[in-house]
């Protein structure tokens, strides 16, 4: 079962490389012709993420036109709460849109637990045929959305400017708002585990909705959860990725996990500093870069990559925009991979 | 001239005060049965902002409402770009909208010199009406936006969830970039030397977008024109508000402005060991405390003054939410004004 490329795992426990592993948040998706032809012919976000054979060709596009060091599972954070009992629609140009939603404390008594061989199958089988046809080239990653970034669209029903509903809950309702997260989380870690089963390599955390909290509530509903669920799980190496959530950087080194994802916003130096070489860095190019000429593009590239040093997963700080030159997008795994560390 | 209640700018200049003075971005609005009645009648936004006798009263009607200790000016930090040369529209639960945009460096030449006393009497007019209704009993805050800001909306033409286009723009044209943020620096000098000029007693700069650029991108493209606006204005105390910007904190200390606004993300603690004493601080309650019982805004108002100090604004961290219960306003207001300063 030993990988041919190990890169990102052996910089996720923290063993020496000789340069950064690299893949996109987002590298499959519609940065791609390929993916843009796909979804021509199957309309509907929800029947490729359904599709375990349409989740491998999906996941291994980038692989194939990219040559990134680590596949990433292509789904969907919102199966989760949907196999809890809220199912979702995926509206064209306006993202996802929840029927139902949590609007108050009795509302939670409607939810499920999940047994992911039974309601998630399709992600399953999908990660099994991607492992197959990945053949021990490069890992696969899993992921979850965290418990609270799920709250969020399990409150709110839909994306938003604001998050008021969501915030409103937890201050209004703190105990009830315990109780859906730690829901959340128990079902997070069922699905976490039957991915590992199923034969991921490692598995990031996504709290996409971490920056709208203040650090205070942050502590209090989001990290206690996301660090259950490191607990929990001991069998690949754990990536957080905390967007915006800047205040949690120390808190974040402190758990159970061995990565740590980092926006833009996100000083380098000031983040070494702070998690002080217990965690891997991963990141966190500014998007906005890739629509620069292709020389601010390695420029820009080289001087992240110098100011992390080792012991990092090269990446940008969010998910690759659909509209950035794919050209670009291939200078920038180029200039990572033709990097090597040197002597000290 | 001296104000019966010149809290505000006690604070602002560093005087001693009995309690910190109160008021909340966007008082004049929505959350006031008084506003919705006269949107009712007036339609369109842009027809209140144009029209001074309607700028005065609903400036005026949070004043009484609520009994804070500043009145803001009522106006839209996009009357600059249209004086500028970009009309917009505001379209209705959707937000600005701009006919034509800043999309190559040679959209520059299009741009006008800004006279505001030809193409924004309407503000000034607003402002010498209300300084005749307050009469000496509060101070009023003129305001604009800050250049990266009003930058954001000439590229984007609208608001936007990546900001792609306008942060494309600096990594593509940085030298048309920064001349267009010149052009924005100096019409908004201008702008508030004459709002000051009409009777505003403190000016805030609303960087409202800060948060999408990276530290890097904010120091090169942000800052120094913040800086620019600050030394160029000695007549008034200035406020600067980076929304998300955290990593600002350091540097804005530094600059020639005499108050902080924070954003609910900022630690009070971690944020007075930063700025070290050098400013005043504006802020930082997180809005949707006032979605809370009553009980809950009043305690988390007092944590909130307790952990700030002396030196202190009293605010939300953002514009009040426009469904925000009015009691809660008043609850959080009534609970500032009842507080005082201990001995120590």
């Amino acid at each position: 079962m030993a990988l041919s490329n190990d890169l990102l795992l052996r910089v996720a426990n923290r063993q020496s490389v000789e340069r950064p592993p690299v893949w996109l948040m987002r590298q499959a998706g519609r940065i791609l012709p390929e993916y843009r032809a796909l979804r021509e012919k199957v309309q509907g976000f929800k029947n490729l993420v359904e599709n375990p054979e349409l989740v491998c060709e999906v996941t291994l596009q980038p692989v194939r036109a990219l040559g990134v060091d680590a596949a990433i599972l292509f789904s969907d954070i919102l199966v989760v709460p949907e196999a809890m009992g809220l199912p979702y629609q995926m509206v064209e140009s306006k993202g996802p849109w929840f029927e139902n939603t949590i609007d108050s404390p009795s509302d939670l008594s409607n939810l499920q637990i999940v047994d992911p061989e039974a309601s998630l199958g399709f992600v399953l089988d999908g990660v099994k045929l991607i492992k197959g046809e990945l053949n021990d080239s490069i890992p696969l990653i899993g992921f979850a959305g965290a418990p609270w970034t799920i709250f969020v669209y399990m409150v709110e029903g839909r994306g938003s400017k604001t998050f008021s509903k969501a915030k409103a809950f937890l201050y209004r309702h703190p105990e009830a708002s315990h109780k859906l997260l730690s829901m959340i989380t128990e079902a997070t870690i069922a699905y976490l585990k039957a991915q590992i089963k199923a034969g991921v390599n490692l598995i990031q955390l996504f709290d996409s909705w971490a920056g709208i909290l203040s650090p205070e509530q942050y502590a209090l509903f989001s990290m206690p959860y996301i660090s259950r669920i490191c607990n929990a799980i001991d069998e690949v190496p754990k990536t957080v990725f905390p967007k915006g959530a800047f205040f949690a950087r120390q808190a974040l080194s402190e758990i159970n996990c061995n990565v740590i994802g980092l926006d833009w916003n996100m000083d380098i130096a000031e983040t070494k500093q702070i998690v002080n070489g217990r965690k891997a860095l991963q990141g966190n190019l500014d998007p906005c870069v890739l629509y620069a000429e292709a020389s601010v593009v390695k420029s820009e590239t080289l001087k992240m990559l110098r100011a992390f040093g080792k012991d990092h997963i090269a990446n940008l700080g969010h998910g690759v925009y659909p509209d950035t030159p794919l050209d670009n997008v291939k200078c920038f795994v180029d200039t990572v991979k033709e990097f090597a560390y040197t002597g000290e």
